[in-house]
């Protein structure tokens, strides 16, 4: 028998993670899921462990106290203690929020390269994880769909040769409204998205495209590219993921259907690109038109604030993300008009105090400081005194 | 000094071949130019000699005697001589026609690597020259818009999973005109292609579709591709140069501008791809539509012909190419009609015997056998009796 590569998941009952269930189930001969971990979903988080009886321990924040046959840890610093536990090849970080950039930390400090579907290892933690990177020698492997075109269309050319990184926005809910008439837009309005089902963060952050800036930074962190040479335009049909200019003017693109297990299982299984027998399989030989429209910057002025986010590198991103994560949970009850996550994300930028090389504590007190900073304006008024 | 690559290079004076110059000129220090040939330009090909002192030896079919600092080869057997007679690295063959199959297989007979411009050589000889390609273990390098972008979509990527390749198609100068409307159209309409500027022929062949299927044969050679998993797509704008679908359902896009030094720089250069300093670069950035339409067999029937011309292998590509050679000839003296270039077609890949495994003599028998069997057809009728 052929050693298989040993997977732990983080996030396993989450979207991304039932999808690289998904991908594990398709090759058995291939993976081996090690260990799995959840929030709060233990009644999923069960059903997996006994579907993959090769799973060397589970955890969860808390247990009803349920018994179980596999390996259970439990407690708020469970996702560290199952990462001590289990023997494994290759992380799968889909863990949402800033509680997935410790495991990334972690996983790369211990000799371990990640697939990553978690963006505030990359927004929030960019410079500690890009120095964590070079210490360690580890890599990271993009699960994004944006990200894995950009991957994909870099395979066999130079580093050296690209020119430019052009990352596709689809424009989100809102992409044929004005920015006047966003003024009372509600969450349900914003939580429409034409192309994707997604969680509903990432669905009001496509609104606002603040998930499109947040694109820009992974992608400034993932690939090593200037800010400066990192492009948006806005593709309302979602086809091209991305695409990268090389410097001799050729253009690479991938495209594909909306099937995330695409690029989960190119993460997982490059350079191999076995059959996924998809239902809403892209076919190209088909008649159909795509559409893309220069990006602007005046109708999605956060964009603009995320470049200069990115820029401005230390715990701005860490800022950015909190105040945002912050502001779309108060937009969602009804406490903060849509427009709203906007000047808070910029009042947090200005209020907190900005440093320059935070390690995690930093990075964790910038994240705290930032909701706090989105909560007291939100009470007080986004007004920098 | 490191070794540079001795660059041969057959139909210098065409427009391929100039634009291959252009790209030795940009690269003084990575090539040289140690040989040109051309059929009859002969003033052309000296101003070549003059500006690259470095050629060994030039030839040309006939000279009108004027005096050469290089070393000067004439007459019918000039570029079999020139290749004997000059030591290089890679052949540039940009020749025209038939006449580009021979050098093809002595460069790969003798030991060399062929950046191919020369499209008979696949869809007149493909059966032979991929015998020589297995027997020598040598290299074919695609110079073609299609051919070059499905071999940078493949870059990274196994073999095995290639799932199909979609050659787009600009359809030509009638793309927008029914059939019915074609029954009279004069080679004045016909040569205005609307995105290449390209040769008569070329041109022609685009506008019968006839070129399409030409790619499609040299697709089959170049990439070992089955004919059942190669696919057309009409695509009016020509910025998609082609695209290959995976397995997984992934679509990798090669896009550009209509500039040829670039798919010419990437044969001679991968995987490097430094900068072209192209007037009209594209910008994927800006707002643009690219538009992609189900081929149409009914209205180009002339490609289904091809593909059975290709899957029937042997001799019959190098029938399918001299009748059609022959067929657009005549079509621009205006001796056939533009449909008539089908039935010529048609009729020479009826009446030419066929040959299962031929060798160059048979090919060339087949090609002239063609071309007499469509001269004849043009007095006589294309029915066969």
């Amino acid at each position: 028998m052929s050693e298989k590569k040993r997977i732990l998941l983080l996030g396993a009952t989450g979207s991304i993670g039932r999808q690289t269930l998904d991908v594990l189930r398709r090759h058995p001969d291939t993976f081996e899921l090690a260990g799995i971990s959840a929030g709060h979903n233990e009644d999923a988080l069960q059903e997996i462990a006994q579907e993959f009886p090769e799973i060397q321990a589970a955890s969860v924040e808390s247990t009803d106290g349920r018994p179980w046959q596999t390996d259970l840890i439990t407690g708020a610093d469970h996702v560290a203690r199952l990462m001590d536990r289990v023997e494994y090849d290759l992380l799968v970080n889909a863990v949402v929020g800033f509680a997935g950039l410790a495991p990334t930390l972690k996983a790369l400090e211990s000799g371990h390269d990640v697939a990553l579907a978690n963006k505030e290892s990359l927004v929030a933690g960019g410079p500690l994880v890009k120095k964590t990177l070079a210490e360690t020698g580890r890599r990271l492997y993009p699960i994004d769909s944006e990200h894995s075109a950009i991957w994909q269309c870099i395979q066999g050319s130079r580093e050296k040769d690209v020119n430019r990184l052009i990352i596709t926005a689809s424009g989100g809910s809102f992409r044929d409204r004005s920015r006047e008439s966003l003024k009372d837009a509600t969450p349900a309005e914003a939580l429409k998205h034409p192309n994707w089902a997604m969680g509903k963060r990432i669905t009001i952050d496509s609104a606002t495209m603040v998930n499109k800036g947040f694109e820009v930074i992974e992608a400034h962190y993932l690939f090593d590219v200037p800010f400066e040479r990192i492009e948006t335009v806005l593709h309302p049909q979602s086809i091209v993921h991305s695409m990268v200019e090389f410097k001799d003017g050729a253009v690479m693109a991938q495209l594909g259907s909306a099937d995330m297990r695409l690029p989960i299982q190119y993460a997982l299984m490059m350079p191999d690109r076995p059959s996924l027998e998809e239902d809403n399989r892209l076919d190209m030989t088909r008649t159909q038109s795509l559409e893309f429209r220069e990006m602007d910057m005046e109708r999605f002025p956060i964009l603009k604030t995320a470049y200069e986010t990115g820029k401005a590198g230390g715990s701005a991103g860490a800022v950015f993300n909190g105040a945002d994560e912050e502001a779309v949970a108060l937009f969602l009850e009804g406490k903060l008009p849509f427009l709203g996550i906007e000047d808070a994300i910029r009042y947090a930028l200005q209020v907190v105090p900005f440093v320059q090389d935070p390690d995690y504590e930093a990075l964790r007190d910038c994240d705290r400081l930032a909701r706090e900073a989105v909560r007291y304006g939100v009470s007080h008024g986004f007004q920098v005194e």
